[in-house]
């Protein structure tokens, strides 16, 4: 069996250490982790399988020799090495913006659209979390049923703007219930003029506005939706509207999901049969025993949970879901690892001769 | 100018403390003051205008003399008191959910419906809180452009639950902050089996569950709307869909409002400018310099504050808001007030002979 040089990129924050324990627990066949960071994270020493692995700055050769590269270091740290790692012959998973809407990256979510892996040319880009929990609860009825219409409210956790937001906000939570003032220099987004309180508040704001006045997050859940279902971001199949906000939680997203299927015959329990099959899935929704998905019931899975499934009653065909995951897990670090799973299975680790040039 | 005997009936409630905070500041003449609530807290002290006022235990001929009553205490006791209150020619508003379906009964917010006021026969409903501030925000757009659909998502406050869920949440907010485990014995609702954490947490259910799947919160929204609005609680020309999640926030409630209007040339503008020029309505909405409105500047305020309008690209004629008031104060204790101003306004402290008799 082949045997996999794998260097993950960012290892020390959020994510990139939840990246080191799912490599661990899962089907690829790891020769040799490399740890990167930048030169301030060098030299911390985390375990991987019993052993103890020293992050080591990133540069250019840090990528000879290395077959898989799990990235998640920020957009810019992706577009200045990524294709650095893709020349010396490693193939990327990336879970940063950078590349998403790059028509030459395919943009997996597997249980959706593994197919797309085959056609990568040594960077794989991974979506938005708020994305990928959405379209694997949908993926199953717009197989079977067909899909006109999503609009979606998202309740998304702090831990997805970062580990140092997510300090921000616990800071904020005990200073408030001290009856002290709250504080805030990184939310709603590090990259803005203002900065407002997380805890014991909501912030309608995900990322930057665009000129329409939806933010780039919101912009995001409607174009990787449709390039991820549809093959392409600016498909008409399906109408994709988003509401982003950041609600006082720690980690897992939740969503409010209203949709419309084009077989009009489709019944709640329909929707409830197709999702409870599908892999990836995982249906929690007895209203009469109060069993419906919740952020901490969540948090630590790798699993997509559905619940609350209801007919809307004045519009056939249309249908409430609420949907929640943890967005560190399936919404970033367990999809990257489950693309180098897939990759692996599908022999795809290698890089083609028309790669990715950047 | 005639004065009224007011009584406040579940006065040492979190809204009841409100209550008589609004009334303090409103045009209402108040000649006498009497504060009720059950025999468990008789003898509190509550100031009013300087002055201290004791609480009494209620009993039917607590209401003798009392010209208008403002009612908070829970839907069994205003079941058990308002007719007895109206008996004896005192007006009710009952802030309960128990007269609100009742067509006898107007179910008012002053910006929507003033003129139902005229039909009281000695009750008037206030609507629940997540009901208030969608209207307020949905009644300019209707009038100008119409109103075909609604989904909405909203992100309650704790405090919605009553008081001592608040405290719940606070404890376990110390608990999680703090390494222990949470503990929960009221939320998401008193009424039911289960309890859950709502700290860190998102609880897709307010209120029981009905037979269809929906809540009965979700059911007050959707019913609560028609009748406000169109006068006619199964009205279908305005088809409304709700979802309602708790969040872990003390005072405010959010709502994300999809809506579809009749006139399909509105624009995003026209939208913006009829909401800003309505009495009760704040436009908070410039994401240049990232104005919207949040929970915590929300709170103490008696206006609904609205927010990131935006024109779906894919739908004409579909627009998304972002809706923020406080549920204790324009979603409870100052809708009460201020319903009990246009009484006044109006002469309409009074009870009519064909007056309700429960």
């Amino acid at each position: 069996m082949r045997e996999y040089n794998v260097a993950i990129l960012g290892a020390t924050g959020a994510v990139g250490m939840r990246m080191v324990r799912q490599l661990e627990n899962s089907t690829v066949p790891v020769k040799n982790l490399k740890l990167l960071a930048s030169s301030r994270s060098a030299g911390t020493k985390i375990e991987f399988k019993g052993e103890e692995i020293e992050v080591e700055e990133t540069t250019p050769d840090s990528f000879e020799g290395v077959d898989i590269v799990l990235a998640s270091a920020g957009g810019s740290t992706s577009k200045k090495f990524l294709p650095e790692a893709v020349k010396r012959g490693a193939v990327c998973i990336d879970n940063t913006s950078a590349y998403r809407m790059d028509p030459d990256v395919p943009l997996v979510v597997p249980e959706v659209n593994v197919d797309q892996l085959a056609n990568h040319r040594g960077i794989i880009a991974n979506p938005n979390c708020s994305t990928i929990q959405m379209v694997v609860a949908l993926q199953p009825v717009f197989e079977k049923f067909g899909l006109s219409q999503i609009v979606v409210s998202t309740y998304q956790a702090a831990s997805g703007a970062g580990q140092s937001a997510l300090n921000e906000f616990y800071g904020q939570a005990q200073d408030y219930l001290d009856g002290k003032e709250m504080s805030a220099d990184i939310l709603p987004t590090k990259g803005d003029k203002k900065h407002y309180p997380l805890a014991f508040n909501l912030l309608p704001q995900i990322d930057v506005f665009e000129e329409d006045g939806s933010t780039h997050e919101e912009w995001k859940m409607v174009h990787e939706t449709k390039k991820i279902m549809l093959n392409d971001m600016n498909a008409t199949g399906i109408k994709v509207n988003a509401t982003c906000v950041r609600v006082p939680v720690a980690i897992s997203h939740g969503e409010s999901v209203y949709f419309e299927v084009e077989d009009k015959s489709a019944t709640k329990e329909d929707i409830q049969r197709v999702i409870d099959q599908f892999d990836g899935a995982v249906l929690q929704d007895d209203p009469d025993h109060q069993v419906y998905p919740q952020p901490i019931t969540a948090e630590g899975k790798r699993s997509t949970f559905v619940g609350r499934i209801r007919a809307d009653q004045e519009n056939p065909g249309c249908f409430n879901m609420w949907v929640v995951a943890d967005n560190l897990l399936k919404g970033a670090a367990w999809n990257t690892v489950q693309n180098a799973e897939e990759l692996v299975k599908r022999d795809l680790v290698r890089v083609p001769e028309d790669y990715y040039r950047g």
